[in-house]
This record gives structure tokens, C-alpha cells and sequence, in this order.
């Protein structure tokens, strides 16, 4: 960490503050140059909270060196972290595919769409149970009953699922029924739920808020690494900016960037990142050509009748187009789709 | 409801539009011009979800007229809801401070501060037993301890004060020991827990989300108010932009937006606002003259000491000069703080 | 256009609408709802600017439905527009690249990299006599020295040069020195400058401003189109957001987005778009893979060395593994990079 | 500035950079840690450009300590800059209010509105004669003939009249009519234009850019006054953001950072900062609390009829009330509204 001191301080003030990095088990080096002094700090590898210094008379900025989180950091474990779910591998070379309906709307449509799914050669089965809504009059999901269906889906047709948990009261519940459980981009920073998925060993699908930092992203990463669980996947879904022509903006250089700063698989969505249907096949391609690991996408039999999110969900048969033109990307970036083959 | 169709839509398309408009209880009242077609919809004074409409083929653009809360609503309730607090008035022509650390420390000096807010008039202590932070490493808050410590001041100085609670599970525990519950920024989202003080009679302070809109704010309250509680506060705390210089861009439109848009109470917390402590006295004057109803800020008796928000926290002496300075402005908006008279 | 009035209106500030609507020339529709009274507007095809309806009392809101540009707009030409530029075209399967210096610096230099990128296959070389640079300190660029050494390139190598243009009293200059004209992020909005490009007959590489929305940035290429000149390429260079891992955001929605609005090629700078090297590669693949109908890359002989840029600047072998893999992504998506058959 | 290293460079790496810092005349002090080694660089006070350094080999990160620009920080000049226009003297006690139409239509409606503005006492009229439109086809301002309205105004009521101009051609027109010279928002970064102003001696308004940071509006600044013109006004109005809710989000923290910041009197645009004539009232109180040097708000004698901007013009007994109303929060913070006293 860099402290530099305003040009009005004194040397009191200077004083002040190495006193408190000493206090704090560091070691200061103060260099007093003709318009500022500078101070570093060395010492262990554990971060300081630059706010126990800020706030010190006289300091101008701290500038932090290292980064804040330590166990989701490359530096700290260089190889990539590999997540296994059932038939399937994330981090590796394959790139699997989470897709379904955005809400579980009821047993036969579910049943429906994850034999739809199966015979494209899909692993995964996404379908929401709780579902946080920004109106208190939109429809919830189905909760409970929910899950039941994913578990029933699951037994049925061997497919993995993978669904959203709204609240740390609910971990153990939709624990019981699902192979991954995602924390959901209005909650990337609520962390008594990321305490509560630390302290299962299921894997979690942790989405990017809305306006979320890569930093705080990975932060979020890291309360649910130090409670133990390392099975962690970062989802970039699309941040909050000033333009309005799409619903969110994908921030498809999140992609190679934590690529570089994490060893945890990346993973995109592209039905969020977009809002729009017409928009997810071309940003599904530019998702994988940047090097995400893994995809996650609505896919709704009819999306003009879906409960929630119909107009960024793909009907069948254009998914199974989208899933042939990004499997050609990504054998031009020496992956492929981890699809199951599928005999006719 | 205004649906848009695009300029290559059919009759079908149109039609289709319309069946579904009926089929959801609302009138259509399509209108075929030369370039596009346009339906309007009518009905009932209910919200309706414009994902159901967006879905379809052939629609362009779906664009709400009504706003989609109802109860936060100024056109519901014309008059200022008014939330009294033991001795303080939230709604009306004074104007109450909520002051106090980030954190409750420890009960020495939380009680010293009580005292000194208490000396100036203050009639409400805030103080963060449960603390959301950023890092798994920062101070998390003393939890429950923290309360109790709360509690005994509201007894011993007979303030009334302000807690955050982060999750639904400790609604209960909080609302036994504090007058106002607070739901942080980055919880705005957080359902569960807006469903869970929504059932408290508890007055609640519900903070903007960092990348909050105004209509998400008041969707926010909503939930709250459509479980039963009706007293809610609103508080603009500085939205997420591209600017660095502040911590966060402290929204002074929203303070009129928002007392245009809804009969709840407009609050502000400049502290947070600026995350500076020597833009707290100009900002929170700021807010007073365009119409905040109550200000919340960060006092710490040694800033520099303070385990969290310390360069955000002013110093007692500086504090009582922001009362005067504020106090000046409200006046010539012909209000006035909501300060204690004290005998010296 | 559909005109919302406020739901205390009065029917006299309903009629004045009405009025205003028809003393512009075009047919208003009123329809009385229960809460709201709305207002269709109908006419011949020109853009009405809804400022001229906001004022008039009683208006809540005004939305219009048309696009405000036209020319530019795929609904008034749905084939794609092609621009030839000397051996290459924009616009049709084959992908342009334009590389080279983010400045001209030096004659020999120049001639360097040039003699390296047409190695490569590379048609186009980039490079800046003018730069807009934030600090009055930093390095302004050689000026017309510049375009004279570009014209030397352009002579010696059979390479089209292109440049930015910062001024309008400048366009008659550069325009006879290189092939395409550049306006910068900074200058989307200099309508004089897209006045003065729009009365050339030379190509324009028109960058999208960094916080400019898309409908701004088809409106600044109207500006250009209503001037006369048809060749205009839209870039799309990275947005400016909160997140400051990078130095923009590349908004890679943004691209699929353009080819659904514009009959104009689409390019993407993913040097300006990311600022940093070890970016350059996946986020040129992304954009190929979303549908970029052109690159524009930063390439240095001796990144270290550049007076500009440097950061973003790849040296040439990285640049030539970049075609490289660019290549493959493109061939996925039925495309191929543009470059030329080099003999060794 | 220092230089942070990446945690994988070689020894060698650290020497190109201490290298090329001496090459560039400054001194080198490396500091190696255990974890990094980190470079202070010490030297005269001529600001580096980061980029020399941020691109060589190894290094992670280039933190500024010192601003980039000079001459318009308050420790290069630690006292108010004071500029006089006519009557009025901006960056002292008083606070000017600079009023009139956003264009000047024609000459009837400009001197009713001047001779009605001067009847409030106010002494500076704005207008444009000169617009920048975000479409072609939107009316594009008077030009000269605009010029000489407001010069005969000028004449006629000894008011100092301000307008803005669009391009380093027009800026001797305009000089030769006008007191005041506009930076409009969308030039902010136009650099011959800051160039061109800069030459003059004529006070410039210099405007924000919609996405500019407040350093870089410092910079635009000190392009101005590095060219010798040291009449610079700073104005904020407004910034793009994600909230809709109004046209920008007024940046109300900027004021008191740039009084903190440079000498230079700061402006605040109420109007446009806000977009909506209901909220130019509370918005200008809340400028004038924060600490505002001055004042520029559109006024219409009938807004609804106005050709631009009339959502956000303020009818003039509306505008008489602000007067009113603002003048009392500027007494509070101890100064007062600059308006003429008038005869009735």
C-alpha cells in the first residue's frame, strides 16, 4: 500500500500515520520528496483495509498494491480450478451449457423443455424456483414445489440443475434438491447468504451485479472460498450503464480479465447480458471466442407464453441453431460445446 | 400500456397482440397508421407486466404509461405520510438528524458519542451492529452485543436509534431493541428481507441501491408497504457513476423526483453520498435546500480511530457546525432542524 | 409519436396538445382512458422533435416511436452499404483490417511498421497526424509533416492510409493526403466537423463518442449522410462506465445491435475498447464473432517506445498470432480477415 | 508517480523502467518488497504522461500522485480567480445569474425577454445563435444574424451577454459580439476550440462534458489557460448516468470538490443538469447551499412555444419566484444573488 500525504501536511501528521501502520503490524517507509511525502507500507501478505489510514489528518490517497482477495486470486493458486457436476467439467476445455426456462412454471412444461434440451445433447437444466422480482405484484415462482420438479427432472433424465437461492433461510432446502445453486446478480453482495453457501461443498454460480466491480465480484467469490466451499463459477451477466438499447450492457472484457486475475471458471449469460432474443446467439459467439468457460441461457418451448423474461428466451430450434454456431466458434478457439451425443 | 409493433409485423402478429391483451383481462385498442400499428391498453388500474406483451412476435417497443407501483404512489396518496419516532417527526416541516458512528465499538464509546449528540440536540443514534462489508477480512460489526449496547443508550438518553438489518432472519431480533430498521444499499434487492420488515409495524429506513433507479426505489418500498407496513423512509445515498473524485455521485435530482413521485419521506446521507468528510457539511446543506425531510450521518468522536468509514466520519466539533450551517438553509426553505433544546 | 398526459391535465391542456400537434402539420388521435388521456400522433415520415411537445402543460411524457434518423437507418435501406477503399471492401464477407501506430512519429519509423503490417497481408495502415490528447502537455502529433510521410506510405507500399480529422477547417487538408477519414471519440458530436466530412466524397470512420448511446451515434452518422456523403463506418471503440479494470467497455452488444438498425459497416477498435494489450486478442475474436464487419488495431514496432498509447500498442508478432487466431474465429462465422497473398 | 511491478518481473524489467524514467529526466527510487518491487519517481513539477511508462514490460500499475494540470489547481494559485463581466464579478461574495432563452428566435422575443429579465434585476442574458442538435434536422440556431440580436440587446439594456460557440472558425465572430464566451458540453474535449478561446482575453464558460470527469474537465481548463487566457468559469451541469428519470443527474458533489480543487469560480447550469422546469427551483437552491459562484438557468416568456429546450425553460414570473426563493439559501451561507437594484 502507497499512502501519499497532502502537500499542506506536516510532519506530525507523517508521523501520525506511521504510527498507526506500525501499530497495525506493518512496516512504513516514509520518503519525503520536494512536494509530497510518500509512504509505503510492507508487510505480510494480509490486506489492510485502506480505510484505517484514509481517515488519518493529513493523507491525500491510499493507493492499494496488492489486490484485496487472496484465495480467488491466480497469484495465489496458479492452475485453474476444474468443477465437476455430474456428466460434466467446468474450467477445462470443453465449455458446457446451461440452458431452460428463466421460472419452473409447472411439472409438464419442465418435463417438456428438459427432454428438448437432452436431445440437443444439453447436460444442464436451468429453471428458477425463487425468483427475485422487482415488483412485489410480478409472479415469485413456485418455490418448494419448484425445486421438487428440478429434483423429478433430474432423476428422469440424468440431467444436472441448477437453480437460484434468494436467501440464506433457503440453502439447505434447495441444497437437498440441486447440483448447483446460484446466487443471483441482486445479491452478489448479500453475504449472509454467501456465508451460508461457503459453508455447503455444492457448487455456486455466482452472478455479477448489476454494478458490481470485477473487484467486488471477486470479493463476493472470496467470502464464499473462506467459508470453505471452493467450488465457485463467476457469471458476467451484464452491467448497468447509461445506454438503453439493450437491458444491460455484456461486459465481454470481464471475460479475459478474470481469466487473468482468477483461477475459477467464467462463465456468460447471454440472455441477461442482452435482454433481447435476437441478440443472444451473436453474443453467446463472442462470449466463447473470448474465453468463457461456460454458458447459461433461457430456452422456453414458447417464450411468448412465459411467465418471466419471454422476450430474451429462445424457442427450441433456434437454440439448437445457436448451439451449432457457437460449437464452430468454439472450435476455432480449440475448445467445444460439451454437448452429449445424441443418438437419433 | 402502449405496444408498439414493428413496421414488418403482420395482422397476425397484431392480432395475436390483442388476443393476449384480452386473454390478461385489459382492453386493446389497436390503431393502424401508416408506418406502424400502435394498440393501446386499458383497464383496470393494475400494473401489468410488460414482459407478457414483449415476448411476442411482431412488437417493437411496450411502454408503460402508469408507473408500476401503486401504493409508494403520490396519485394514491396526495398528502405526506408523516412517521413519528419517539420525539421526532419524519414528513412534516422539521427536519430530524440521525448522527452516530458507522459502527457500534464498544459501549464506552458509543455511549460517549450518544452523550456529546445528545449535547447538541440530537434525537436519534445511528449505529451498525450488523455490518455488510465488502472484504470477508473487514469488520463485520459486533451483532448482537452491538444491539444491546444500542438498546442501553435509547434507555439511559432516551434517543431513539437506527440500525441496519441485513438479513429476514434478524428482522426480529432487531426490531426488539431498535425505533428504526434500516436496509442497506446493497440490499435494496434483497426480497426477502423487504417482505420480512414489511411485516414488522417498525418504521424503516430503506437506503437506494448503489445503481438503484428511482423506479426500482420505489418498487423497493412497495414490496415493504404491500405487506403492511406503511412506514417507510426513503434515502438517497449516492448512486454508482463514472466519476472517482467522490466515492459515489450524491442524486440531488432525486430528492424533488422523489417527493414529486411518492407521500413517503425523502432522507439523505451525505456521509455516504460524498464518502469524504469535508464535502459532508456542503452536501448535506445541499440536500436541505432541494427538499431532504431528514439527513443520517456519520459522527465518530475520533474519526481517525474508527474501525470503519472513518475518512466518511466527522468529528464532534465539525458536526456541531454542520447543524448550525444546515440549520441556516432550513430556515431559508422555511424549515428547521428537528433539534432538542438544550440547557447548558 | 404517442403523447401521455398528466393525470391532473385538463381537457384545455389536452386541446392545446391537439393544436400544437396539427399547427406542426401532422393528425392527433386523443383517446380518453379512465386514468390517463393519451394522444396519437400521425404524419408523413419526418422526425418531430419531442421537445416541441414536453413544454406544453399537462404533458407527462412523450415517446416516440420512430427512429430520429432515417438515412442512416435499415428500415430506409435494408442492403447492406459497401465502401471500397483501394484493394479493400467494408460491408461484405471479407473483414478489413486497419493497423498500425497510434501516432506518426517519425518518418522511418512509419516506413517501418508499414513494411512489416503489408508482411503481414495488412491493406490498411492507421496512424495519427492530429492527436487529441486530454493534457495541453502531452504530444500533439507531427501535423501536416504527418499526412505528407502517411502519403509517402500510401505511395511507396500501395497501402490506403487513414487518420483522424479534428476540425473542420483541417477535412479539406487531410482529405488530400489519406483514403479514410477518422472522427475520434471526442468529436461524435462536432456537428461542424460532421458537416464539413459530409461535404467530402472520401470514406468516414465515424467512433462512437465514449459515452455517446447508439441512437446518438446514428444520428451523428445522419449528419454525415444528409451532407451527402453515403460512405460512412460506424465504430464502435468501448463505452465509459464505473468499472475501471479497463479503461473503457467494450460494448460488444452494441454490435449486433448496429447491424439490425444500419445498412453501415461496423467496425470495431478493440485497442481504445479494452487499453490493454493482453487484451487485444480475445476482444478481436468477440467482435468478429458478433459480426464486425472491420477491425482497427493499434500495432507498434516497439510498444515501450511509442510516444502514445504504448499500453495498448501490440508488437508485430503478437499482432501477426492475432491474425492469426482472428482468422479462424471469422472463418466460423462464414467470414475470412481481409488480407493480402503474401509471397515470402 | 509511482510504478507498482508485476509480481512476475525480472530484475531486468525493473532496470528498463528506472531507464527510461531517467531518460525522461526524473529520478528513480525503487523500493523491492517481498511481495513487489514499487518505483517512486521524483522530479520537477512537470506532470509525466503515465502511458511512457505503463507500456514497458513487467509493469502492473502507474498511480499519479500529483494532478495533471497546473495552472488551474489551487496550489498553484491558492486564491479565488475573480472575473468581472460588465456589472458583475464572478468568484466573490456575489453570485451572478446568467438568464434568457436556450436560442435567440428573433429579435422581438429576445429584447421582451432581455427587458423582463432586467426588470428582475438580472444582468447577464444567455442565448444561443449557435446550436448544437443531436439530429440534423432540428432548427441549428440563427447564426450571425443571432449575433447581432443579442449585441443590439447588449446596447440597449447594458446587459453583457453569453453564447456559445461551436468551432475554433466561429470564435472570432463571436468574440466580437459577446462577453462571455460558451464551451458547450459536447465540445468539452474539442481542442482547437479550447485552443481557439484560448487566445482570446474574452471570460470563457466552460462546460462539462456529459461523461467528463472532473479531472478532465481541469484539463480542458487548462488547455484555455496554458494558452493565456485565464478568464476560465467551470460549469457543472449534469452527467450522464444509468437513471432515467431525469435528462442528467446533476453532480451537485462537484461543486465543493472543485472549489477544493482550482481557483477558478464554479457555474452550475440548473437547467440542463435537471432537463425538467420543476425541478430547476429546488436544484438551484441546492447549487447555491453547496457552494455555486453563479448561475445559468433558461428562461421563455412561453416555454411551450419555444423551439429548444422548452421542457426545462422556466416561464418568467416562475423564474421571478426562483429569484426569490434562491437569493434566501444564498443568504444562509452568507453571499446573495448578484441583481441589479430596480426602480418600480
Amino acid at each position: 500500500m502507497i499512502i501519499v500525504m497532502q502537500s499542506s501536511s506536516t510532519p506530525e501528521d507523517t508521523q501520525r500515520v506511521i504510527d498507526r501502520v506500525e501499530a497495525l503490524g506493518y512496516q512504513a517507509r516514509p520518503d519525503t520528496g520536494e512536494e509530497r511525502t510518500v509512504i509505503g507500507v510492507i508487510g505480510d501478505d494480509r490486506p489492510i483495509d485502506p480505510d484505517q489510514i484514509r481517515s488519518l489528518q493529513g493523507v491525500d490517497k491510499v493507493m492499494p498494491i496488492l489486490a484485496p482477495y487472496k484465495l480467488a486470486s491466480r497469484d495465489f493458486r496458479p492452475k485453474n480450478t476444474i468443477i465437476k457436476v455430474l456428466e460434466s467439467t467446468f474450467g477445462g476445455t470443453e465449455i458446457p451449457v446451461m440452458a431452460g426456462p428463466c421460472s419452473v412454471e409447472d411439472r409438464d412444461s419442465t418435463f417438456a423443455i428438459a427432454e428438448t434440451l437432452q436431445s440437443f445433447g444439453v447436460k444442464i437444466l436451468r429453471g428458477g424456483a425463487f425468483k427475485p422480482r422487482t415488483s412485489p405484484y410480478s409472479f415469485q415462482g413456485l418455490g418448494e414445489p419448484g425445486l421438487q420438479i428440478l429434483a423429478e427432472v433430474r432423476e428422469r433424465y440424468g440431467m444436472a440443475v441448477v437453480t437460484e437461492v434468494m436467501t440464506s433461510e433457503e440453502v439447505g432446502l434447495c441444497d437437498e434438491y440441486v447440483d448447483i445453486l446460484q446466487i443471483g446478480t441482486r445479491n452478489m453482495q448479500n453475504y449472509r447468504l454467501l456465508e451460508a453457501v461457503g459453508k455447503t461443498r455444492t457448487p455456486v454460480l455466482l452472478k455479477r451485479g448489476m454494478s458490481g466491480t470485477i473487484e467486488e465480484l471477486l470479493l463476493a467469490a472470496e467470502y464464499i472460498l473462506a467459508g470453505g466451499n471452493e467450488q465457485v463459477m463467476i457469471c458476467e451477466r451484464g452491467i448497468r450503464t447509461y445506454e438503453t438499447a439493450t437491458r444491460s450492457t455484456f461486459d465481454v472484457n470481464a471475460v479475459p480479465v478474470l481469466k487473468l486475475l482468477t483461477h475459477l471458471p467464467v462463465i456468460v449469460d447471454p440472455s441477461h447480458a442482452t435482454g433481447r432474443r435476437d441478440l443472444v446467439d451473436p453474443i453467446s459467439r463472442a462470449a466463447v471466442a473470448a474465453g468463457a468457460d461456460g454458458l447459461i441461457i433461457e430456452v422456453h418451448a414458447d417464450p411468448a407464453a412465459a411467465i418471466s423474461d419471454g422476450a430474451q428466451s429462445l424457442p427450441p430450434e433456434q437454440f439448437a441453431e445457436l448451439l451449432k454456431s457457437v460449437d464452430r466458434v468454439a472450435q476455432a478457439v480449440d475448445r467445444s460445446l460439451d454437448l452429449a451425443t445424441v443418438t437419433a
